[in-house]
């Protein structure tokens, strides 16, 4: 029973905006994971792991306390929590997690405000209050701090100012504010248990999930292409493919031409193909991937 | 300008959940209250009333600090917030509110902890920090309060303990939980700053809107009941209606006959209306109520 | 124990397209009936009701058995199943239940079949299977039946014939089916289990709610309507209103005036309003009703 | 046959966003009418009325064309389609028909176009192209119109500038445009066919049509209004009902005491029910309304 | 135009919960499968295979009446209307159908009752009632059966007893439920008629059909998996690969290096691809497959 | 700046029934296009590429006046706006778009009418106004040609006739039509603007875009088809294979082997995978494609 513990890893799957693109990176990585409605249980189809939903603003409490061996969360919620964990890698693999998330402090542009030090005595809302206080502390600034359940934009009139998450910069500038100072930006972060961490089949586990997950992140940028060329134009045809990356080449039935394949990035295909088509390249075709390991 | 000022009544509105029932209960107590979509400022019909939306969570703070000069919340919230505020009555409009939410201590059955001394040096979840750490802290027992962002029944058993709201306690059953305590029970109210409850225009206004909410909340339950009596019925039929609300007689046409109108709650009526006809009353009809002054 | 069990009336509500309009039947009556999500209990602001969902095709079997005392369901499935229970009332209370349903045996435009006895030796799909072999077997004809699990229109042309249900013809025209007979037709029935027919209590409790729904139903029709006439106007407008219902009329302070109220139908309503404000009546207005006792 | 024909008046209903609005006002009026799922011919519970649905923008042409004898549409696109036909009255009765809807000439806030004459020579996209030729003819500048199919406001900067609708200016706002010109101010109308309003039976159907559909739309604001009053109070209280009304004063068995009525506007209800509870009135109670006819 | 009959294969889709797996299923075996809207008449993207959707609980009389030559549904459905077809193969494609199905025969923990034998003269509810009444009929226990339409556990304790199908057990648990007997195992087949089996064109396409869907099947849990290996390596990897697959091994260009391909189960490949890493392999990357016929 | 002007290809996507259909296709061709909600501006990872949403039939328009280079519409439009620009090529990328949809004058078959002469004086219905007008001028026939705003099939029998649309004549015989004419075929394409088109550079870029986005639409239909064949039966497996397309033919590490790979249609895959299986070919498995360039 013991031996079944040791051989058991706990992992935390990121419920909300995040859980459908982490289910279906699981997929691509080979794990079958099936959250039953209404349920915070997950179902995986691997003895050796076993799965919990939490939020992402709760996860890395929950990786530190090692009610979890790891999990998937935001760095800003790693600092927020001030949680001691090892984070193990970044994985941007959903729309939401390819750009880094910038938590700003912002006031209305109307307001008068121009700085840091004019916010001494006033009120921020937040849903990030304890890196707030350490920002203003850090600052010198005295100024009340209160927690903001969501749509924090919206009081920034209501207030003083706001610390919020912003990517681009449009939803502050539809609300017509101004951006004084930026505290903090965040990825998806791949976190760890200290402890977990130190024991060696957890960590090889671990490391092997990495390993899988950002395999499956990569191959989803990428195409295998394929094409047969005369060997006149072999050579042609070779600078047109990108250097870092040797392509296979392969000798076909009819001496005069050899058959030509390449794992690729798709903004590279895409400019690529036509020119090959070009250089005398035939029968290209491409394939999607499931999985690149570099 | 000032004297504007002075005649504009600023409210919060509790978004979410609530939402919908407290809009419906605004337009039979007489107020068009339109929530544009993704909007928090809801458009009211009355220039002398401005809304926000807010969390029932974070609204008591906002009744404190001025934000909004009355709200509508939970009296949980209003104490785990700490705020000092006017509850002014009870709002029981909704499903969700006719019961008071009971906040508990709970375990797992199979725990083997039996009394809140055996949470000592334990880690417990809730949604309700600060009321959870208060209730410790008058115990004597040091137990390490986590804040979770719901579901929290389910990290009963990942943590030590939870506190978590109940109506009936069929959800604690279904996760196999036991209760310790109760920390506090509450219900809906409307509550006020305490600087607009001493601005004289302003009292009379929430006193007004207060007194026109709960006769919107006391029609929903009431029919207006009419109905003709032979004069040699009469008595019999009297005898039937509650006594504590004297019906309007009025001679008909016809001097052998009354009419008869009586205000009675719907589950009076489902009583009493076979009676009613059994006693000989003719020409029964009820019809529905919109606002109810006792 | 037992005193209480005398005392509560079980109740089988129909699941399914009727249940909405059955909830919001029993909610006029004067009955708060909530069916929790993924519940086939309902609750009943009743101590003396309660209640479970069966779907219409399976009520009269569990009415019959006495598993429940009381339910509503249709007089067709009365039939299929050949359930010996109580046909209390017919119940017509929405869209679904306002026109008899007519199942009937139709086949294929271009099937050549004419007649019943055409069907000798063929195969005939239908939701009603006993129903259709006892039809057969009277007319003395030979016919295998199929029990088909809806969608059976489809099915005309891939056996030799149907029996199906349908309320105004169009979706056997649609298919380009014709009738060669009606087996049955059938409207909403609130029906009673005999032994609960013949307990004293049980049945003042079912005939009490029997009428407490046709109340309710009666209402959805009717408006009650008001309106001050001059004296001198009185006659005309009398003759206006039907005369089945003797209107209320009532001395007005201006003794030149009387008030008139009176309970109509709305599609009476319609008509007459229009021939009141001609005939000189004055401050015409109408009114919802809840529950209309005749 | 020919009779038949006379005795039928034949109606548009607007399809789209104004139908489900439509429909409740119709049921509100004392007609039943339903559409059938994917029909464009509603099912009106009249034997004298047949109905047809059309698109608002539509509406007028068949209106003047006879295809219909009467419709409901905007006035707006009355005005686009030059349509002959009759306006009998307004129909303020939903929310997108309650404020007057504008059609005004606007350009992007930073293309240095400040008036209409800036336009000259260039492309301008509309929903309305018509009414916006005719604009520009009279202004006498040649601006190239060009019809949109909705999405107007996208197309502000993609061309020269856009004749688009508004009601409040918000989105004109948020788009960064500026308004030039107001084209035409637009609500809901009922609107006849010229020979169907010449016709006598057709007219008083539409006019007794009009009548309801205008009552069903003020009861939506009103309610009936009841109280109890001893008449040592009743002329403070009669000074706070709105005068315009003369409310029906009835004795009671109580000699000291008389029963009040009255219909008010929601907004008078809400202002004076708390002052009459001052004044000393009992009993008070409001009741929603079907139809009120001036 | 008889040529054309036995040059036409028609096939049963199931209807509802299987529906659009099924649909997927074809696709990837190559068929284009539509179902236009609230039709029953799919369109199949091959002249000689025509399509009719039944229900699962009906397929098999019709696949034994020779209304279609072949459908797809569960054993269990075969076993309960006793139909005499071919069970051709078993197809595990959606997540619904790989595990079995399991019909329990269970009862209220608290019952008192322990055996089947226990529940003579009492009433069983189950949707399953032919197969109930020739299990308790070779028990030799009389028990009433009663047909269920859905929600049958909830009927366990208004009846005596029912016959449910489970998965996995859970929703018995959850109902507190016992198991006494299981009378059925059932899995999803391709079944047949006889008629159509010993025709030869016909069983030729309905084996091919089987090959095809199988072949899809098996190709979801698999991908391809490619990787470049130094010979001096070859022996290491080769032995991580399984062994029941011979992979096909490449001369590369470089002559010390070989290409290595294989079809591995996406289970194994996430156990490999890190020891594969380890052992030297590179580039390695995997691709999804479309059909895999062993 | 201008340098950047000339190195941006602006492009028109279809918004409505085609938008997310095109996006997909655009994904596949290897471009990332998002629409953000209610945003008529999709964003397109490519720096050389901004895009804009317009409706399929105004696209012909923005397209002709260079407000966009290039865009995709269907036929019918660009013949309706009488559009003066170049039709690159057909794309025929999803269902809606794979048969020509053909515009034909239809009439109530019971109505009398039976050639396009018989229509002088009558009135026509069209979403399509401009193309109907030259179609009766050519025949000289005077007809009222109104625009509909949709649902035309509806308005045949209100009006005289209707120029609409049909892909298989369903909805025509559902509504009892019958055609006197087609006035135009149309399949979807890839227009360019007249300018653009002599532009080199955006010339070589709409070019390069057509060929992958058909590169993206044949691979749809296509597998990648691979085998092991013992040399003995190499003759006839490669007779089984479609001849226009040489497979690559490579020889095994067991010189008796080789391995076959071949790209095939997926309705001839179907074909002879069982062919194949039986002319002994082994390991056969196929494998999606992402874009096939011939």
């Amino acid at each position: 029973m013991s031996e079944n513990q040791d051989k058991m890893l706990k992992i935390g799957i990121p419920k909300g905006s995040l859980q459908d693109a982490t289910v279906d990176l699981f997929a691509r990585a080979g794990y079958g994971v099936r959250v039953p409605s209404r349920s915070y249980i997950p179902e995986i189809d691997d003895d050796q792991i076993s799965g919990v939903l939490f939020r992402a603003q709760e996860m890395s409490r929950y990786v530190e306390d090692g009610v979890v061996d790891m999990g998937i969360t935001g760095h800003d919620w790693v600092i927020e929590n001030n949680s001691d964990v090892v984070e193990v890698c970044e994985l941007k693999y959903s729309k939401a997690t390819s750009k880094p998330a910038r938590w700003v402090l912002a006031v209305a542009e109307e307001s008068g405000i121009d700085k840091v030090e004019d916010l001494e005595g006033k009120i921020i809302a937040t849903e990030l209050p304890e890196t707030t206080k350490r920002f203003f502390a850090e600052k010198g600034v005295n100024a009340k701090v209160e927690f903001s359940w969501g749509a924090t934009e919206v009081k920034a009139r209501l207030v003083d100012g706001i610390v919020d998450v912003t990517e681009t910069g449009s939803s502050l500038r539809a609300n017509k504010l101004k951006v004084l100072a930026e505290l903090l930006s965040s990825t998806t972060r791949l976190i760890a248990n200290k402890d977990a961490w130190n024991n060696p089949w957890k960590r090889q586990k671990i490391e092997d999930l990495a390993l899988l997950l950002q395999g499956a992140i990569a191959a989803k940028s990428k195409v295998g292409l394929k094409m047969n060329v005369e060997k006149t134009n072999l050579d042609a045809v070779l600078q047109l493919l990108p250097s870092e990356q040797s392509p296979t080449v392969n000798q076909l039935a009819d001496n005069a031409w050899v058959a030509i394949e390449v794992i690729v990035d798709i903004k590279i295909e895409r400019e690529i193909v036509p020119q090959l088509m070009r250089a005398g390249a035939k029968a290209i075709f491409s394939y999607p991937l499931n999985k690149v390991i570099p």
